[in-house]
């Protein structure tokens, strides 16, 4: 199975690199840009043929290392 | 309109972002994995009201600045 995770910072949490490329857009001529915010994405190959338990395990990978769960929330995805 | 682009690495380019994460994960226990990828998720509030020119913007968004097209692919979902 194939998980997808989705860190992002939370609402009201400062995101330099969003700002930096709301700007770089703005300068490269985009009008009607709104908030830009960055965050990352990552997929992960498991050898689990359980949904469920993939679920289980990429969370418990989330709250010990992929997300910062005072400042990102996460959201995972598994595919087949 | 809200549009949410995923940058990722192309097959084949090294990815050692991915591959930290992916040892950090075997150093805490968790067994299975295969590969980790890392990429990045850009969402962009748009002052926009047509699909079809929401994803026209975007795209040329990603040519020009979001993604480096030599070794990133880029996907692009526009969401109401």
């Amino acid at each position: 199975m194939k998980a997808i995770v989705h860190v992002t910072l939370k609402p009201g949490v400062l995101d330099p690199q969003g700002k930096a490329i709301g700007h770089a857009l703005d300068t490269l001529g985009f009008s009607g840009v709104g908030e830009v915010r960055q965050g990352k994405v990552i997929e992960i190959d498991l050898d689990e043929a359980d949904a469920g338990k993939a679920q289980a395990t990429v969370k418990s990978m989330c709250e010990k290392l992929l997300a910062n769960t005072v400042i990102e929330n996460y959201a995972i995805r598994i595919e087949a």
